[in-house]
Parts: C-alpha cells; structure tokens; sequence
C-alpha cells in the first residue's frame, strides 16, 4: 500500500503539479480536523480543478487500486465534516472547482461546480443585480451547495426541499465515463437543466447520499425574488404546547399557504444562537439548570419553543397567509411578523433608546430578524453556525461569525436528524425518547423539528461537549450511539448520518442494502469511490 | 423455446390456476390491440393477484428463462397500449392487484396496488367522504394511477408532477427479492410513505422509465381539498400570439401562483375534444381545410389557442391568483373563470334558452365546464380521450365516453412529446419544426403544449389516422418517424416514449444507455423483466 501510495501521489504531482497533491501531515491535519469525537485522517488529498482532471484523477486510481474519498468543501459540520467513514482514503478536495458555470434570469436557474459557496453564488447574483434569491441554509457563507444537494440537505425557502430543485448532473464514474443525467446527454438539448427526469430510469438520486460518482457539476433552481418577504415567529411557552401547533400549522404546509421548510427549536436551540453555555451561572457544568434556563429564556423573551417560517409572494398573497397562520394558531403561541417595515421600526426605536439594556436588546432582536430575513432571501450568515461553540472553550473565536469553523475550531458536535410524520404527538415522543439519554448523559438537548416536506418533521438533535474533556466527549458518544439506536429501533430513521454510523443502518439481511451494493459493484467493481459511504456492507 | 414456454405454462397454471393464465389467441388479443400503427402480440399473460404470487412468478420465470413483461391496466394509450417493446414476452398482468391498501387523512396519503384506477380511488375518497383529492390524469376512469406515475406521466392539479408525489415504492426483482424503497425497509418505519428519500441513495427514480424491477405498491400523495377551485380558460385569438401568452404566464408559473398544470391546446386539440373529423366538410379527408377549420372555430368559440388551468386555494388566494393572471394575459387573450357558481348561472341560462341551438351550446360548454372543474378536484372523466377517435371510422361507439378504450376501439394514434423550455418562441419553433411534416402527411396536427413544471413546456403532438387506410397509416407511421428525429435531433428530447422508438433514444455511444445497461446487468443479469423497455442496448 505506502509503495502504491508513493508511486501514485508521484503520478498525481506530474499530473496536477505538486502543489496540489497534499501529503505532508501539516497539510492533512486540517481536512482530518471533526466536530465528531472520532476523526479520520485521509492518506493525501488531490485538488483538481476540473472535469477532466477528475477523470484523470480517477482512471488512474484504478490503476493505483487506490480509493478516492471526494469532497465539495469539505464542510459537513455536525456529520463527519471532511472526513471519510475509513482511513486509507485519497480525499479529491473540489473545493477549486467553483466555477459558476451558467445563469438563466429568465428560467432561474444556475449550473454550479461542487466548490461554488453560499456566499459566492449570493455574490454573484447581488453584483450582477439578478431578479433572483438561491436556497440558503444555516451551515454559513463557506459551504458548498453541490455538497449540501448530493448529502440531500434542506434550506430555509420555498426551494428549501434543494433534492426537488436540482436539474442535469455531470458525474464521473468509477471507470472514468462521464455521465449526464436529465436531458444532458443528448445533442442540443435545451431543457438539460430545466427537466430533471430526462427520459428512461431517473438516475439522479442515485447519487445523492452514496458512492457511485463523482458529481462535478448540476443545475440548480433559484426563485424569482418575490415582492414580499415576512417572517413568522411563534413563541410557545409550555413544552407540551407545540403539538397543538403542528397539528394546527400542518393543513397549511399540507395547502401550500407556508410553502417554505418551518422551523421548530426548543428554548436551547435559540439561546444558543446568542450565547455560549454559561458557565458563570451553572459552575457544575451542563446541562444548564433549569432554573438558569427559565431566567434565560425570560431574559430573551422566548418560551419552551420557537416556530420560526418565511411567507413569501406579492403583498396580497403575503397578507392571507398571515390572517391564515393567525386563525390557526393565534390561540396558542405568541405571533410576530417581521418585515423589512417592521424592522425599519426596531432599528429606529433601538436607536432612540440608545445604549441602555433595553436599547441594547432591541438592536440586537433587530440584527437577528435582518439576518433571518436575509437568509430567506438566499444571504447566508455565519451566526446561525453560533450554537456549535456552545461548549467550546474559549467561546466564540475572535471576529466570529466571519470564517466560523466549527472543526478547525476544536467544537464537540454530533447531529442524529431522524424523520418523523408531522404530527404534535410524535414530536413529544421523539422527544421523550431521548431526553433521559441525554440527562444522563449531562449534556444540553438542543432540538430543531422542521417541516421539510409536507408531510414531515426532520429532527436536529443536537449534541455539543467540550472536546478537551474526555469524560464529557466519552459521555457524547455514548449518548449519541444510545439515542441513534433507540430513535432507529422506534421507526424513527434519520435522513442522514456521520459516516461513522452508517454501518448502523444495516441489520444484515436488508435487500435495500444488498440492492445498493450489487449497484455499486456494476459501477465501482473495484470499490474506487469512496467506500464505506452510505454503503454498510 | 415453445417446449419451454409449454412447461412453465404448466407451472403457472399450477400457480396461479388456470384461469388467470391465458394463452389463447382469443384471450391474447385484447393485449396486442394499440392504436399504434404495429402492435406487438405477447406469448401469454399472467394474472397475479399478490405480491407473492409476483415473487413467484418471477423466480419460475427465471427458472424458464422467459421474459416477463409487467403492466398495471395496459391502457397507456398512444405511447405502446399493453404492447411490449419485443415479441416473445409473457405480460404479467397486475389489474387484479388492485388493493387500496391505505388511505391517511390527516397526513393526505394512499397506498395503492398497480391495478388501482382513477376511477376507483376517487370512488373511494367519494364514498367515505374523506377530505382529500387525488391528481387524475386525461387519460380516462380506468387506467391505472401506478402505471401512470412509473411511465412518469403528468396530471392536472398542483399534485400534476406526479413523480413528486410518491413516497415507498414495494419492487420484486428480478432475483425475487423484495425491495422496499425509501424509510420502507427499516422495522416499523412511521414515514415510509410520508418522506421519499430515505436514507442512502435514492433508487425510486430508478424504477420509473425502466426495466430493473416489478413495483407493486407505492405511497401516492393526496390532495386537501381546497375552499374554492376555480378554472382559467384563456383564448387567443392568432397562432403566434401563444408566444407572449407563455411569456407572461411563465414568472406566475414560477413564483407559485399558478400551481398546478397549465395546458396549452391549438384548435383541433380542442375541437377534437368534442367531434370527429367532419367528413361532410372535409370530404378528400385530412388534413381539415383551413376555411371549414376556421368556421368551426367561430361556433365552437375558440381561437388558435385555448389556455386552460387550474386555481387551488382559499377564496381570497384563489381571487388574488385570479388578479394577477388578468394583469399578466388581460391584454393577450380572451380570459373567462370557471366556478361553482359561474356554472350554475349557465346552467340556469341554459335551461332558460331551452333547446334552441344557443341553449344547446351553452349546456355542451357547462357540461364540459363541469367536466373540467370535477378532473381538477380527481374525478376522472372519459370524454378527454375523445381525440383518439378524430379518425376513426365510424366516430365516437355507442354509450362514448362509457368505457372509452381507444386501443380495443381501433382507434389509430400515436403521441410525440418533446420537452422544450418555457419560452414562447420554443413553443413556436417547435410546432414550425413539425407543421410541414403533418401538412405532407396530409394529417392533422393536434397539439398541446403543458406546463409540466415550473421551466418547461410538456409538448404532445397527436398523430390520429385511420387505422383502416393502409395508406393514411404508412403515411401515420412516416410522419411519427420524421418528426421524432427531427424534434430528437433540435434538442427537443422527448419525456416519454412509446417501445417502438426506444431504440432510437441511443446513437450507440451514450454514456448514459451504457451506464443504464450496466445497473440492468447487476439487477436482472438474466434479462428477465421487459427487455427492451427504456433500454436500447
């Protein structure tokens, strides 16, 4: 293996130049670098720069029968970050493929390479003055979208759903084809990133959350800005009160009047946002008492949950589903609805009441609803990255949110995100059901349920711990295993997982399974791309 | 071959009984009966009734080595009937899997066999009351929602896309294993049909267009009813003036206010709609002249156009909607808005006028206004397959549309549907494209062109001919193929295709075809599952 490694990283500096092979482990370190307890580190990591340097890279694995682990940017926060599910793989860091290749303002649209970032394609569309929003998420301005679409991620807009609004893949295969989806591989063909079926079997999720390809480039939808943009917030004061308000908020996800993903967190999850765990105030460590987490969540102004969704369209269409979303749960949370008037309203007062406690609040609800309403409207923010550092020692580094890392950052976090029907009662059990793993455990529970389709909740639970301390790592782990387990063995199965659970998902005699494996071996016979990879057997 | 065939039909008759294995030629020719201009006749057909007995049937098929050709009702009109690509194939017929296996009325779900017809899951919801729509196709009472959906086909309400509204798919293969896409493999999975993806690749598109497997029930998304539907219909007057109609529609299509599929008919799309190509006027035949074309026209009340789409919603969505089309094609087309209520005036009206020939007219357009308002809100109605029989001899059969069946009418017709962007000049250049070809053919040109989804236009072009002139059916045929290649050659791909033009999809170095054939080697080495489907090579 070293001497296959040696001769093949030998013919990888001819090929892309030496400074683009990384070997050293000065240079490794950062890509081995994991908010998971258990990093990975990589054999090497190659940087192409284009389609066909990914072919060339990946016809000549095959001759060095060595497996390649691709990556966008690298930036999975939460679910294994860069690393691979085993050592002994070759990253493809295609960070420096980040062309923009195409935008259409009329069919709204952009074909985009694997490195292209939030931040960059928000840039190019606001520089440009294009009549266009893109799907943001929360993950910060440096991620990858073609990374998010293929690990089948969900944003914050009406395109939020990103798998339903992606067009015409370009891949490369094991044995180094080069395979378009939709329409693309046809001459001519206009409705290549239009239509996404093409015509015979729809391969495109195929290569979404497995190892069959290498994806270089894919169409992506972007809206038409609307005229109106107002974002609700709800505040529910008891626990138990949030299933009546998915029960209540659900016919209109159901009718399309909310057709953007709804956003439910618990108290943690927001006071996460805007601080780090008080150590101060709960000396014995997490989790935070829960008399500090009432006095905070006062302070804050916030209840057990916060529901949290855009309503976007012209200003009429925006007003009925404000009166809709009032009649069916203005009984049972608190209603705000924040728009560029009311927050032209906020600045202002903030501003009379100067520097003060009150003033001070109030600007900084106002700063938090302009970035919620920028990132409904595609303008990613970093803040939303804050509650990763929650046991971090130190906090938030200086200048944070500008180039927040997680992993680099030395952050303990894990994300278990199992899907739910939605309903209120099967939130609660969810619930229910890891909240002893995590009291035992003494760790924070911070919970999101979105409503990603219209018919489902997708849970974040999220688990942070201060990753200089064993014993609360070791707790970490043992409690993500507790709850991954018992959520899976509930029917509860999540919608994504860390490579060092995939293995998890296979009781041993699935024919999903066995299906997925006789895939790859037509396409990847010598286990070329990344293998381990949503792939247990 | 024949002594093998013999033996396994023995094998099956013991199976299944020997009434649901037919292999006369009496029996067998309902099943070769296609309104295309060469049907293909199937060496038996086998009748299963379970999943089971589909597992078996598909291990003793392999044990034969003869090929199986899957098909839910075999009504897929225009694009093959129940014909397979090849001869020497046994049809597996699933008409008798025709379970309702679950109807959720709070989270708008079915789950349903392939032989389920429109007809009979709206009866369903109907009969309980249930508060839930389901999408219904054109295409008649008794065709199958599963067939439909697999063959990727499109129907008339928001849930049009229908590939977008399915969740769980059950799939034996050709090895006999059950497959169970989605969360639908996991132990007590509660959103197996509520969340499609799953976790790990994405195969249900795989199973759409293709060969790799027999599904035999799926999750199919319903509808909640809405407060208030109300039906656009939008003349224009001049051929060219469709383009700035689709210009206009398109950022109303794009934003969402237009949810559902809009259609895009010529004349004779819609006069065909309600009689048969007029002998007595067009006495040398087709193509219908241009003077008797424009005359009837004027009584019918239409122009070169008709635009015709639904609106879903609340009353004052369903209003606002209803503004804002007026502001975008006010200007461009004649515009008139079907409701509840506008059909009970006409109908009123109508009674009123009695049987003189306005009184009449108005009764057709309120019955065909009923019609159109009950396909939106999924009840299926026969009389939309009228088209099929513009040539046929003899016209409408008696009790039309009442079990319309275009195939076993001998109705002759094939479809052509090219994707092409949503642009008012593709729409143009497209039917420029064809135009001459139907004019040589002396056939005429019946023509829509839908907003399938947000970007595209769905184009078909219908080729009627009289299946009893040999000379007009070579002339069918000859058009059929000079079209074909000359849309597939612009880049106008089309979505969906009938068997005998499948192996024109490949020019024999496509990447794609090669990659398709590859997963087919892995999932059904033998060739098992209807060669030839979607599957040139």
């Amino acid at each position: 293996m070293a001497a296959a490694l040696d001769a093949a990283l030998g013919a990888w500096r001819l090929l892309l130049g030496p400074a683009r092979v990384l070997s050293s482990p000065s240079e490794l370190m950062p890509f081995a670098a994991s908010t998971a307890a258990r990093p990975v580190p990589p054999l090497a990591v190659l940087r192409p720069v284009s389609h066909d340097e990914v072919v060339a890279l990946v016809r000549s694995a095959g001759e060095f029968d060595i497996p390649l682990y691709p990556l966008s940017t690298g930036r999975n926060w939460g679910y294994g970050d860069a690393c691979p599910p085993t050592s002994g793989q070759v990253i493809v860091d295609l960070g420096g493929m980040n062309r923009i290749l195409q935008v259409d303002s009329e069919l709204a649209y952009a074909v985009i390479e694997p490195g292209v970032t939030q931040a960059q394609l928000a840039g190019h569309l606001a520089e440009r003055a294009l009549p266009l929003w893109m799907d943001c998420t929360g993950a910060g301005p440096d991620t990858s979208l073609v990374g998010n679409i293929l690990e089948r991620g969900f944003g914050h807009s009406p395109y939020g759903n990103r798998m339903l609004h992606v067009a015409g893949m370009r891949i490369v295969l094991a044995n180094g084809d080069t395979l378009e989806t939709g329409f693309g591989h046809f001459a001519h063909a206009s409705a290549a990133h239009l239509y996404p079926y093409g015509v015979g079997p729809w391969l495109d999720g195929l290569f979404t959350q497995s190892n069959f390809g290498i994806v270089t480039s894919l169409g992506f939808w972007l809206m038409p800005q609307s005229k109106m943009v107002s974002h609700m917030i709800a505040s529910v004061a008891e626990p138990a009160g949030i299933a009546r308000v998915v029960d209540a908020l659900r016919p209109l996800r159901l009718d399309g009047t909310l057709r953007s993903v709804v956003h439910i967190g618990n108290d943690l999850r927001v006071l996460s946002g805007g601080m780090v765990f008080p150590s101060h105030l709960a000396p014995a460590g997490p989790p935070l008492p829960a008399q500090v987490r009432a006095s905070l969540r006062a302070q804050v102004g916030i209840g057990a949950w916060t529901v949290s969704a855009a309503l976007y369209g012209r200003p009429a269409q925006v007003r009925e589903a404000r009166r809709a979303i009032v009649r069916a749960v203005g009984g049972l949370a608190r209603l705000r609805f924040l728009d560029e008037r009311t927050l032209a309203i906020g600045a202002a007062a903030a501003r009379l009441l100067g520097r003060g406690a009150l003033g001070r609040r109030l600007s900084a609800q106002v700063d938090l609803g302009r970035s919620l309403l920028n990132m409904n409207r595609g303008v990613p923010d970093g803040r939303f990255l804050a509650g990763a550092y929650w046991r971090r020692r130190g906090g938030w580094p200086a200048g944070f949110p500008a180039g927040a890392n997680p992993a680099r950052d030395g952050c303990g976090m894990m994300w278990l995100a199992p899907v739910l029907p939605m309903r209120g009662e099967e939130l609660l059990r969810v619930y229910g059901l890891v909240e002893p793993l995590f009291a035992s455990g003494r760790l924070d529970l911070f919970a999101t349920f979105s409503m990603i389709n219209e018919r489902t909740l997708g849970g974040v639970l999220t688990i942070c711990f201060d990753k200089e301390d064993a014993a609360e790592t070791a707790r970490a782990q043992a409690c993500y295993e507790a709850a991954f387990a018992r959520l899976l063995g509930a029917g509860y199965v999540p919608y994504r997982v860390a490579p060092h659970s995939m293995s998890a998902l296979d009781n041993g005699h699935d024919s999903y399974w066995r299906t997925v494996s006789r895939i790859k071996s037509a396409l990847d016979p010598q286990g070329l791309i990344a293998p381990g990879r949503y792939m247990p057997r």
